[in-house]
Order: structure tokens, then C-alpha cells, then sequence
């Protein structure tokens, strides 16, 4: 099987995650923006985890699920398995192609090519399964139960989560009292990591798109629900269904949850490119979003930290 | 007139500038590269100042000129003048609005509409004179003169290049033990400043394009010569002359110029696309296009920081 019976994280597996990851992963640097119109309020800075390798956070969890195995004498000569197209893809692909082992991404075969080759050019086997996301999911599944495979979920096993949280332990380090962390949220990977890396130290705010709404509608409705998916976003922040763990951290540690629009996911990655010259997918411009729309409305003063933590975008429509 | 007599910098005006321009240039930061190829034998750090306000270094120079001459009570009503449809103009015109007084910035008329329109954004009065640079140039000039606004050249001014300094010492801060900073040469005010304040701590090696070699051309003929310039780099490496200031520190500090082909240029900027998520103008890529082709190689674990200087680009071709 490939979710783990215990479905739980904790700070010190973070902090085991962080000494096992060291030297792997990029610690990528923060900017304090000016005092200026449209952040003046806070003091805010931008965590800028789009840098990191593949260009998303994802192999911080990557390397750690992986390497985590390994430690225990449980990584198999079938290496690892993922099921994305995407930036989690990605992600599995370097990590295990950095660590020496095989990893097989499996994508529906309407996968575009070029995320096909990408994954191809990290050393991955891409195996193109069904007609839609799911149909690709579930052959990986099949595939782990046949070969013992190691199964990298894109967001919800706890060894996952626990690596991405180090990124919440470098903010802890780079900005001193920081306050609030506002971060995008698809299946709540990232989000489950930072919360319990940071918890006694700051707040974070789980930002989705209106039109991708899978950790607001759980927390309205008790618990995960599959949710329709659209929008500008979707290519990043798509999961249909919150993760448990994202889902549990976020009852715990009653972290807000806000939603922000099309337009102002649109507005925030212009805004981006035009005052810092930062080129991000629409999914990562979600957390700037909720600053610059007014979804979040910092305190005077209050010491603010927003996630960029994407940039597989196609920048041409940037220019001018 | 709008050149000073005294021609010359020292460590002490780059520190008086990095005081009088402190919380308005942003700081930016660094990131350390993984010891990966391309980059294997030396500790990489890339200087992250394409996310400066106007998106290059130039507003350290523009306030620090503005403000100086504010302090000693030489600032005209006329305001300030720039002759410059690009990097330099940008960064007079932003540090003008901010300081509150008014930029006029001289363009030819063959301007791109969309670089003009960037000026007037900002607040500036743009006039556009002549079929070519050096018709707004002489333009910018005859005006000074005739109303006593403070002339802000491109890089051959001591207050320009002080201000441009204010990068060097942050280099010398964030990273400990720096040995070597490339850096890409227009007219050499970035140069000028940074190798001005990093003197005894780090080299600097001034990285140009073969087609764009006027501090090479000078260093060889034994002063300052009109060069012809061409090639991807030259919107912003496009100056003709070497400064006397960029070609006098170079001397005294014995500074290494190199030269990059144009492939090599585009090279580095698709990498730094690629692996780090960073979209570069060509100019700035130069300096990681010396590392990447091997122009410049770094001793095994020498510490190196490029810097990336600017991200006016058009980023359509780095899709995919």
C-alpha cells in the first residue's frame, strides 16, 4: 500500500527532514519589499522558493521520502513511483535521479509533451496511462502493489509533508519575528509542513483560488470533499480532494483559510514581474494574491512572509 | 557642465552612499548554487539585483547623486536630467520621483514606445530628439546647461559610481570570505563602484561581450577609445566609450576583462532560466556566461558570486 497508516507529522520531523535534506535542496534566499503602495501596511518579505531546484519546492519532500527509506533498508530495486505531471513529478524526478535510483512518473497521455520531456530529461521513466489524471494515479497505484515500488505521493504522506515544512524552518531563520506566513494551498502538502514547522512561532494562511477550493469547502464542511477544479491555477494547484494531513493541521492549528479571485491571481503575478522582476506560476501568485486584493489584510506593522513557490509558467505573456 | 573636475571614487564614498540611500534601494539577496555542473569547481552565489526597484542596479547610483547634491544645496528647481530610453533612465526617473522632484529624461525618437511609455509611468517628462543616442545625449546636455538641472549620467560620474558600490558591500557582507565577482561591463559604473569597495577583500573580473568590448579595447590601447557595439547585450551594454572612472579603477586595481561570445551569452541566460527560474536580460547574463564557457575558471572551491544586474527582457523565448 502506498499511504502510511500513520497519518500524522510533528516538528521533529521537520527538523529530521531538514538534517537529512541539507546540501541536497537550494536554501533559498528571502527580499524585504519597500514600504510602498500596495504592501505598506506590514513589513513583508517574499520567500523565494521558485529558485529552488525543478522550480518548485517539491523536491524538498521528494528527497525526504526517499532518503528516509533508504535510512530504514525499505527502498526497493523497483526505486520510486509517482503519478504527476506536474511540478510533484518534477520533483521525484531529480530527487531520485540526484539519490541514483529509478523513478517511474506515470502521466495521462494527454499529458503535454513538453512536461513529458521534461520529466524524460531529469532521467525519469514516463509510463503515459488513460485519458485523465486519475486513470494515471491508479495504474501507479497497481504498479506499486506489483513491484513494491516506493510511492512518492504528491502531497499526502506524512514524510512529504515533513520535508516541505523545512522550508518553514528556514523563515523562522531569515526573517526574525515573523509573524504571518501566507502560502498557496492545492493538496495542502506544503501547507501541512510550514504550519507544523512554524507552530508557536507564526501563523499561516492557506490561500486557494475561488475556483480550486479543496481546503476551504473541508474546513466548511467537517471534513475532505472532492471539489471541481478550474481556473487560471489549476496546473499547479489542481488537487480535487485536501489532503488528510493538510486537512488535520489546519483544524489543529485553526489556521485561516481565505480565497482569492481569478483577477487577483492574475493582478499579483503582473504585479510580480513588473515591481520585482520575479516570473511565477499563477498557482504561486495566489499567496500575494490575498495581500495585494485585500483578502488579507496585515495588522500595522505586522511582519509578513509570502511563499513564491513556483515558477513552471510559460513567461512569454510577461512582456512589455 | 555637467562632468565633475574631480574624477575619482574611494571606499569612503561608497559607504557616505550606501548611508544616504539606505531603505531605498532594496537589499538584495543571494542565493548559493549547488555544486552541480556547470558550476562544480568553485561555491557559486548568484547577486540577486535584477529584482531592484526598475529592474537593474541603476537607482543605487540616480538616489545617491540626487540626495548628495540635495544635502549640499545644489539641487535647481530645474530638477534632474537623463539621457537614456534605458536602465539608467529608469533608475533616474524612479529615484527622481521618490525624492520628489522632477526627472526629464532625454530619449532619440526612434525609442521604442514601450520604453517611453515605462519613463512616463515612473513620472518622467520625456523628450524625444534626434534619430540617435547621441542626439539626446547632446540634447540633455545643451539643456543643462542652459537651466542648471543636475545633469545624471549613465555610469561616468563619482556619485553614480559610489552608488553603484553600495552592491559590493553587500556582496563583501553576505558572503563570508568572498573571492572573486564577476560582473558584467557597460560603461563600468557598476564596476567602478563595486571594485572601489571591495578592494583588498575580493577581485572583480569585468566580463563584456566580444561585441561590446570597450573596457577590453581601452585596457589593450591604454585609455578610453570609441568602440563599435552590436550584438544581443547591447540594450544594455550598449555604451561606446568605457567611463574614465570604470577604466581608471580598473587599472589601479589591476582588475582581469574577459570576453564572451554571443552564444555563449544566450547560453547562460537559458540557463539561468532553466535551472534557477531567474529571467535575465542578455547584458546580465554575461557575467554567468564567463563561468558556464570557461572563460573565467574559479580554483577548485574558490568562492564566486555573479552578479545578475538586470531583467528588462522580453521573457516569450524562454517558454518551454
Amino acid at each position: 500500500m502506498w499511504k502510511d497508516r500513520h497519518m500524522m507529522i510533528s516538528l521533529a520531523d521537520v527538523l529530521s527532514a531538514a538534517e537529512r535534506i541539507h546540501g541536497r535542496v537550494r536554501k533559498t534566499p528571502v527580499i524585504e519589499l519597500g514600504r510602498e503602495k500596495p504592501t505598506s501596511r506590514g513589513s513583508v518579505w517574499l520567500k523565494l522558493e521558485q529558485m529552488q531546484h525543478t522550480g518548485s519546492f517539491k523536491p524538498r519532500g521528494a528527497f525526504n521520502r526517499i532518503l528516509k527509506a533508504m535510512e530504514e533498508n525499505r527502498l526497493p530495486e523497483t526505486g520510486v513511483i509517482a503519478a504527476s505531471g506536474g511540478n510533484a513529478g518534477l520533483g521525484v524526478a531529480y530527487a531520485a535521479a540526484r539519490i541514483g535510483v529509478q523513478a517511474r512518473v506515470f502521466v495521462p497521455e494527454t499529458a503535454p509533451p513538453v512536461k513529458v520531456a521534461k520529466l524524460r530529461k531529469l532521467g525519469a521513466d514516463v509510463v503515459q496511462v488513460g485519458r485523465i489524471y486519475d486513470d494515471a494515479y491508479r495504474a501507479a497505484a497497481r504498479e506499486c502493489e506489483k513491484t513494491g515500488a516506493l510511492f512518492c505521493h504528491a502531497y499526502d504522506q506524512p514524510e512529504i509533508c515533513a520535508g516541505q515544512g523545512t522550508l518553514g524552518l528556514e523563515l523562522l531563520e531569515q526573517i526574525e519575528g515573523v509573524e504571518t506566513i501566507l502560502l498557496a494551498v492545492g493538496g495542502g502538502g506544503l501547507f501541512a509542513g510550514v504550519a507544523t514547522a512554524v507552530q508557536g512561532h507564526a501563523r499561516v494562511v492557506a490561500v486557494e483560488p475561488e475556483c480550486a477550493p479543496t481546503l476551504n469547502t473541508a474546513l466548511a464542511k467537517g471534513g475532505p470533499v472532492d471539489v471541481a477544479v478550474s481556473g487560471v491555477a489549476a496546473d499547479s494547484l489542481g488537487a480535487t480532494l485536501i489532503g488528510d494531513l493538510g486537512y488535520q493541521v489546519a483544524v489543529e492549528t485553526r489556521s485561516e483559510s481565505l480565497l482569492v479571485s481569478e483577477d487577483a491571481i492574475r493582478e499579483a503575478r503582473r504585479f510580480l514581474w513588473d515591481d520585482c522582476r520575479i516570473a511565477v506560476e499563477h498557482g504561486a501568485a495566489s499567496a500575494m494574491a490575498a495581500l495585494l486584493s485585500g483578502a488579507y489584510k496585515p495588522e500595522r506593522d505586522e511582519r509578513v512572509a509570502v511563499v513564491i513557490c513556483g515558477a513552471n509558467t510559460d513567461p512569454s505573456d510577461l512582456a512589455g
